[in-house]
């Protein structure tokens, strides 16, 4: 089987995705929300928070207004404007978020480290983690009686609070829970890129160990998550990452081509 | 078993609600959200607009933006939020819409026949519908596994469109599909009301052969639904319908001991 992870970014066609989609078998969707939720979260008066963590890494900055449009997004219309498609292709999908039946379970950050302005700082108050266990006997339990689950964060915390966590690293962790061969991470980028404002500088080969000098000399924003998260995908037992580019025809079908930048 | 509704509307206690439902075995739950809906609809520059049927039932107007809010709201926050609390309280509860796994089923209205202005008018372009079908196999294997079922409207068309449905009855349906007993319609008043300005003009028992009558000369605005809900819970073959208030304390309890308007 195999784990696709589409964004949420800009310019992502949905239809042409899903539409490629089903012409596969044995799959499972894992979504993100990210431009919805930036364009919601200001009209509603609480435009997004983004910080740096010490070690580099851009995040969301979640507080639990935050965490409500984040779920008004992801949960509500993402998620089921995803699995609205999908019914209407007369494929069976259902929709989950970590929470449901503790699908996504991890440990909530105790307090972020960031970067402001050159200085360190502690920041608190900020609903977020790291997935650590998946509730694979549910999603065996759905996918063995022929639905389609479509996963979106946020996580469960082990205290049972909301956590907002990555949706690269979450479908990483969703492969490797069930063991999947192939996880395909789609955004609307080519790949990783040499240049980021060059598309023809696209790396189309990567071994796990370039990642960490790939993060470092090449992936930025975004993308180095994407790096994160493949190499977790393949440290797991993935066979292999593919970043491919949701903005065409045929996203799925062409990361089986070995379009975008294969990592084994 | 039993299923319990609990409303969106103002006033509401959902701590106070699911601290009492945990206290029972045997349940599934469905929810409202449309006070958030129209304060964040309003918010986002699409103002909820209600119309009147020609049979006097009063129903939002959905529109395809309408029905993003919508799902924002009743699959996204609300939905996320009693699933969490629950989870929170150790109770595995997983939310579904009637759009997953084609959960609640059926025709969508080809036009809505509404009073404006005294005047008989056809509306086209909404998107709302009855639900005709309940995949009980899905809330089974759920419910068989330990998770408790939250669940709410949309529902699915055959056509594969979401459409919207009223609450109330969809937990009718809910309930006559799962051979509940007892159907529990909680909301923001103690329930059916002589005169709708004095909560101690409470009717307390009513029987089905009584509903219509009520419904033509006690019931106001969203409690005709609840009325037409229950007559179709009781003729379903559900034993008893019980509106009871949701602003107290312990109303799942409460209910079970008779208090609010018994229908039978």
């Amino acid at each position: 089987m195999f784990v696709v992870k589409v964004g949420g970014s800009e310019g992502i066609d949905y239809d042409s995705f899903l539409a490629d989609l089903i012409q596969h078998d044995d799959y499972l969707v894992v979504h993100g929300g990210s431009h919805e939720l930036n364009n919601t979260a200001t009209k509603l008066g609480k435009p997004p928070v983004f910080v740096t963590s010490v070690s580099g890494f851009t995040s969301r900055f979640t507080d639990r207004e935050t965490l409500d449009i984040f779920n008004m997004i992801y949960a509500g219309k993402m998620n089921k404007m995803l699995v609205e498609k999908l019914q209407g292709l007369k494929v069976n999908a259902v929709g989950l978020t970590g929470i449901d039946g503790r699908l996504m379970e991890g440990k909530r950050k105790q307090a972020l480290k960031i970067i402001e302005n050159g200085k360190k700082k502690v920041l608190r108050g900020d609903l977020s983690g790291i997935i650590e266990n998946v509730n694979t006997d549910l999603l065996r339990l759905l996918m063995d009686n022929a639905y389609v689950p479509v996963l979106t964060p946020p996580a469960i915390s082990y205290e049972g609070q909301a956590i907002n966590v990555d949706g690269d690293r979450c479908a990483a962790r969703v492969a490797v829970s069930m063991k999947a061969d192939t996880l395909i991470i789609l955004s609307n980028v080519p790949g990783l890129l040499r240049d980021a404002e060059d598309e023809a500088s696209i790396i189309t080969k990567l071994s796990i160990d370039e990642i960490d000098s790939h993060i470092e000399s090449y992936a930025k924003g975004r993308m180095k998550k994407k790096l994160l998260a493949a190499r977790e995908a393949l440290e797991g037992g993935v066979k292999r990452v593919i970043l491919g580019d949701a903005r065409g025809k045929a996203p799925v079908s062409l990361s089986f081509q070995k379009w975008g930048t294969i990592i084994e």
